[in-house]
């Protein structure tokens, strides 16, 4: 163990990022493993919301939609998140919610893929990708629903019916990473799209869908992007679908000239018909001056920051804490594995949680068992890695995790 | 005309809104008539961002979902909406934009009146709502568009087939509001629903759904309610509805037990069912804000001023303005006008706002000849609307718009 806390303090010494921790603003002492379901707040997002606030909507009031840029903001935003998804500029568009985008790229698969009528979902998804699913197949008489079940391979389910399979890149229990290039090449070749959902990837995982030859992508910006609580999310399409895709919620923000008041809806060119109605420029400005840090960020080094934290967790959990029943469910191959670790542990897994959580270690807890740790490269030392595991440890040696105000279940467990 | 000064001095004087003047900042010497289409920042909802993001997301992060109520705030914050508009608790859900919440209240009203699949919109609505309509009716193969012509009687056109009108109770151009009961009730009598745009009413106008016995409405909360640029919008279905509606944007934060996992959706009792994905915290924050205001607001003594400042308007433009061109466009009778007032100007009316707005004077264009004044009855003084009608006759009269740096047309005119 001291050998790893010296490793630790090592890798420390090296990080080429670890100096952007001081861009953000965590109460003291805390150890913040739930990155990956919210990040913190960058410091200079308070700033700029008083910027917006006092300055564009107070002073520039109406005038703010084109003089403080506020019409551009889905793209000027989307031109930020491409870089990190390898999308060129202009093809991403930021705004609603990841469900909402999801329907919409659903919808844009069908009418892309015109003549096919399954939407063929992986059972593993985030449940809102189902629920999502479910809502377009419901609505539209002859579009129909499958699903993949945990383990089968998509080759086995992609008949000639299938229009599009709806994938998430990154697993949100287990952090398994999907091969993207090859998965995309096989749908295609059964004549199905890819729908990818990007929320446990954006910033965090690499991921080139241009090199990958994918069709379209969805994701989350209040993970790893830091973007704020419910974030608006993003959409990309494929520069050679960006022309002649529709989707159906073609509110006036997308239109190609939602001036001009005209009564037929004609979208805009490329990515920007993505966009529905006004967008939340509170969020959006939120979102977009959290996302300045990334032009610093070396992106390798990121990702290669991810792994060796990961890889540490796993390695320092394993070596101290496996007696107690944890069982690891994330790849042990770094290579194959998102920015989270989880750990099953059925008997006093939602306790232990809490128990961390007690000690401002904030992890969190997917029934019925997992345990779940994300590790957020842009503020997160390796020393801290090794002090959550010290914490676990003696918690579980100790079962300090087994008290009665550690069973109590909130909403968001 | 000094009669109509005086008379502006003692309405003043005895406006019982007239000390909510204080609650708003405005630029110094602005007359701000574009509340219609963004409502300037009320002083608190400063405080309260700062608060959201020092504190709950700062300090709290992902505890916030529930310990600071994030995930209940579509509904409590649709609680504050609820009064305004006739409706009761737990009836209003309110997130994405009025553009998405139209295809939803579209698609809701087509699962409610199965067998009829035409929706029939009013041809004189915003363009988003005919967009959106088309992006519904393009989607789902058997599902038709048809539109009601201006002037054209919705009785004339409601035929076995229609499922849904789609009317905006004010008209954004002329402010003619709609008889909602009388036109709820023509509609049900034809079998068909009604869905109520309501975004140039609420804060302004006196609505009523229960009383009107409405369907679904949806509407704008960044107008007369002052939430922000782009603050999320609202949805309300009527109580004998919510609980057999079904919306397609079927996202998690709609599901009933969001935090379950399971793979089938099951929407939420009543209208929570209308959420779809993750709340835009920071722009709800705001709006939910700028809302806690109106729980000290006569409602009928807001209606009262907005009458009266709208009248007041008419009548001093048309005392001295009307020689040089301009038309009324819309309703003399006050009981059937909503809170702005437009003037069509065919030649010089775009330069004529710009030279308005040179003096601080704020109201908008829309093509091709119509001068737009919103009068929001929460911060504007009669005082002030006859301060704008004298720049407005000095403008013309001295043909002070007929300058090049007038012409020049930016994209939000």
């Amino acid at each position: 163990m001291t050998d790893r806390w010296a490793h630790a303090a090592a890798l420390d010494a090296i990080d080429p990022l670890a100096s952007l921790a001081t861009e953000f603003d965590l109460p003291d002492g805390m150890i913040y493993l739930d990155g990956n379901s919210l990040g913190p707040v960058p410091t200079r997002v308070r700033e700029r919301l008083t910027h917006v606030v006092n300055s564009e909507w107070g002073h520039g009031l109406i005038r703010s939609w084109t003089d403080a840029g506020w019409f551009s903001l889905p793209m000027t935003v989307g031109d930020r998140i491409a870089p990190l998804i390898g999308a060129g500029p202009g093809e991403v568009a930021v705004g609603d919610s990841t469900s909402v985008n999801l329907f919409k790229g659903l919808a844009a698969a069908l009418h892309l893929n015109a003549g096919r009528r399954v939407l063929l979902a992986d059972a593993g998804n985030f449940p809102t990708d189902a629920y999502m699913a479910q809502g377009l197949a419901e609505l539209v008489p002859d579009v129909r629903l499958r699903y993949l079940e945990p383990g089968q391979p998509a080759a086995t389910a992609l008949d000639g019916d299938v229009a599009v399979l709806l994938l998430s890149h990154v697993d949100y229990r287990t952090a398994r990473v999907q091969d993207m290039a090859r998965t995309t090449a096989d749908a295609h070749e059964r004549g199905a799209l890819v729908l990818w959902d990007l929320s446990h990837t954006t910033g965090a995982v690499p991921c080139d869908l241009m090199a990958a030859d994918a069709d379209i992508a969805v994701g989350c910006t209040y993970k790893y992007l830091n973007g704020g609580p419910g974030a608006p999310a993003f959409s990309w399409v494929h520069p050679r679908h960006a022309l002649r895709v529709r989707q159906p919620l073609s509110g006036w923000m997308g239109h190609a000239s939602p001036f001009a008041f005209t009564r037929e809806y004609e979208p805009a060119a490329g990515a920007r018909r993505l966009v529905a109605g006004t967008p939340h420029v509170l969020s959006l400005a939120a979102l977009d001056e959290a996302l300045t840090l990334w032009s610093t960020v070396d992106l390798e080094a990121l990702w290669a920051k991810s792994r060796a934290m990961t890889t540490l967790f796993i390695e320092a959990v394993e070596a101290s804490c496996t007696s107690y029943g944890l069982t690891l469910i994330s790849p042990r191959d770094a290579t194959q594995r998102g920015s989270h670790v989880s750990f099953d542990l059925p008997e006093g897994g939602f306790e232990v949680v809490q128990a961390l959580i007690a000690r401002g270690v904030i992890g969190d807890f997917r029934a019925p068992a997992t345990m779940r740790f994300g590790f957020a490269p842009l503020y997160l030392s390796f020393t801290q890695v090794m002090h959550a595991v010290g914490h676990l440890h003696d918690i579980l040696a100790t079962r300090a995790w087994d008290q009665p105000r550690f069973r109590t279940r909130g909403l968001v467990t």
